[in-house]
């Protein structure tokens, strides 16, 4: 277990770097995430960067600007050539290091504060690209809430399939297609067929939807046959960032069986631009535990530490500001909150199911968790869910309505944890807006 | 269309590498596939390599053999470092002018041959690697046959779904357990479940098996948002392999609900080591057509081009060689026959399909077309449709009887093209091997 706490996590712990000490920040020097970017509309190389309150410590120029020791420069390295796939293949004593080399070089009084006041990037002045090589990206299904609501609605006296509560259900997702926030897409098009007509058209979907997720990179690798036992799942986990599952409810219907979803989902997937390290994390574990009555999970995903610390205590958060709050410049309206306590499986629980068969998990896979929903009917994690299959529409704040997303709207995602006796951290936002479809061809 | 012939194709064209003239060679001066290899056991470099009869060109001792035109230097330079993608990215015209240049290089007469003969390796003394970086795998399930008998042994009814003949039913698959022929996997653990009992077990697969698929690879990328009309879709392709998509039943049929397959499928896939391009296949392409009565493609999955030579005439083999053959010295056993113009859709609607809700394809990524069986009960692409679903186990040659793949088991995929005018083709074995399963941790 990564659950251990150290000197990095110290609540009382305070930057040089000033915005870092806001307690309204998402990245106070408790936090520390991983991003890739450069300067906004420059040509440089990609850099991997380590959020700081509102600053960017580019750790190329953080390299150069000396002061680390000779492990710790090894593992800056790769960072400096825009490589984060080394550390995440390295295990955690690597980026433990890393992280508490950071710390000490961030925090108030360090020696290095001169020579990397350098090194920072202010964030509003840099643009971002995904922060690591994605080989392969799996979607899975542990918001019981969204699978019982959802299922409600096709299902409505048998919501969840007999396998949900024994299986982790998964399935492979598309990476060519996954962005970093602040991208725009197109709206779909894909083949929609109505019940009552005889054949399918195509045609952009009319039921375009988000789904609020949590995506886990896979740090360590495991071999090809070699299962990774659930005891052993947290050190293959690097870090976490938030993930929007964008969903055309529309095709998914008519396509889905037997195989599953294909062009419903993978015009376009978003992730935050910054990966929360699993040690980041680590004060805001808790126990994993089913209700009362509700079957064990099998013994190659059950244990004493995933039931100890396995479950994450985040909170969610999902907005939408469309192009009328734009204009207006109205804040963003709040569509629904929830917490990943309420995921029927644990990140390690995924890791382990995921291995077990033998499938090979290789620095930089992406687990994305499902949609997570709250048990109450207002947090629905999609607007499927908020608007009962569309019947339902929402009424936003400044009087609009909506079934599904409609051109222009942009969906924000948004994840803070926080735990008595820690330093509260966030993700910042993962934001994606929807734009016009393309014409169909005649 | 890619379809058209030149010299390259002209039967009477011979090698000087004497083997490439043998009728019975998948690689004569006509095929020219790419693959990437090294000296077995050496710690070379991958080189990307050429099949001419039983020997591999060398590509990287090719160039440095000279003789090349500048255009032709400035193709073979990626690939003389190993990189099949740059190629594949480049699209059809510098693939046919490196194959124009390597039908003369190697034809008899060619004022190369000298220089270049020390550039062959036997194939016998080569290992193979992936051809090239696979970014995403799509599986798709063409084979209408399959479909239809798999359907009848779970809905007698009405074995097709209603989407089937609209839709080019599709999924992601996984990228990092896809192998190269002559690899061997563990025999997956998974959970399974009785219909009898209560709870699932963790146990090895007792229903594996294997599903004869064609591979098709993409070649020219597209960008995200931006569909690919069919008429060009043929433009992005690169070539072909033959692939084997291992397939745990018992594991899939309790997890693949609602979400398709997962563990059941991404414990390994094979697929042959040679890709045969679009190319050398021109010969073969086939008018595309529905039989009476059937609805026709929608307009964006129908046009001249596709209609007119969009099919592909590929005889399929499968054989198996179980170990008793082994020890006995006996030949491997044909356990079925088809052909991939039974597919439903064409490799150009799969890619204009995969595209048209704008998902971007990559150079390098992998389309599988689903398993490929004839319309006859004994032309199955898998044993799940040869033993009706391990109700009436096959007898083999030797007495031996199968409803699913035992331990030692290897799976031989071939396939083979053939036109009246043309010089056949074949693409190598596609050679998988299933290693008994770990033991479930207590």
């Amino acid at each position: 277990m990564s659950a251990c706490l150290d000197a990095t996590h110290d609540p009382a712990l305070r930057s040089w770097v000033a915005s870092a000490n806001d307690p309204a920040s998402d990245f106070p020097i408790q936090n520390l995430p991983f991003g890739r970017l450069r300067r906004a509309g420059s040509e440089q190389p990609w850099r991997i960067g380590v959020a700081i309150g509102d600053q960017a410590l580019d750790l190329a120029l953080a390299l150069a600007a000396g002061g680390w020791s000779e492990d710790e420069q090894a593992v800056l390295r790769p960072l400096a050539r825009g490589d984060l796939n080394a550390l995440m293949a390295a295990g955690p004593l690597p980026r433990r290091l890393l992280r508490g080399a950071l710390s000490r070089a961030l925090a108030e009084g360090s020696p290095q504060a001169g020579a990397l006041a350098g090194a920072l990037l202010p964030q509003a002045e840099a643009e971002f690209t995904l922060p690591c090589h994605i080989g392969d990206y799996t979607d899975f299904y542990t918001g019981i809430h969204h699978a019982t609501t959802v299922g409600k609605l096709f299902r409505p006296d048998n919501p969840l399939l007999p396998n949900y509560k024994w299986v982790p259900i998964g399935y492979h997702g598309r990476c060519s297609s996954i962005g970093v926030s602040g991208h725009a897409f197109r709206r779909p098009l894909g083949q929609v067929k109505t019940p009552e007509a005889e054949a399918p058209v195509l045609a952009p979907s009319r039921r375009l939807d988000y789904e609020l997720e949590l995506g886990v990179f896979v740090g360590a690798p495991n071999a090809q046959g070699e299962p990774v036992p659930l005891a052993d799942a947290e050190d293959h986990l690097f870090g976490v960032v938030l993930l929007n599952d964008w969903s055309a409810r529309d095709v998914q219907a008519w396509e889905y069986q037997p195989l599953g979803p294909f062009l419903s989902k993978n015009f376009a997937t978003t992730i935050s631009p910054w990966i929360v390290t699993m040690d980041a994390l680590a004060p805001f574990r808790v126990p994993f535990a089913r209700p009362e009555g509700e079957p064990a999970p099998l013994p190659y995903l059950d244990g004493e530490s995933n039931r100890a610390r396995g479950a994450l205590d985040l909170h969610f958060e999902v907005l939408i500001e469309t192009p009328r709050m734009r204009e207006a410049g109205e804040a963003p309206a709040r569509l629904s909150r929830s917490n990943f306590r309420d995921a029927w499986w644990t990140m390690a629980q995924m890791l382990a199911h995921h291995t077990v068969g033998g499938c090979n998990l290789q620095p930089g896979d992406l687990l994305g968790s499902g949609t997570q929903s709250g048990p109450a009917p207002g947090e629905g994690g999609s607007l499927l869910e908020l608007s009962l299959g569309g019947k339902q529409p929402l009424t936003l704040p400044n009087g609009e309505t909506r079934s599904f997303l409609l051109d222009g709207d942009t969906v924000l995602l948004r994840g803070r944890c926080e735990a008595a006796g820690a330093r509260a951290i966030g993700f910042g936002d993962c934001a994606g807006s929807v734009l016009p479809a393309r014409e169909v061809a005649a």
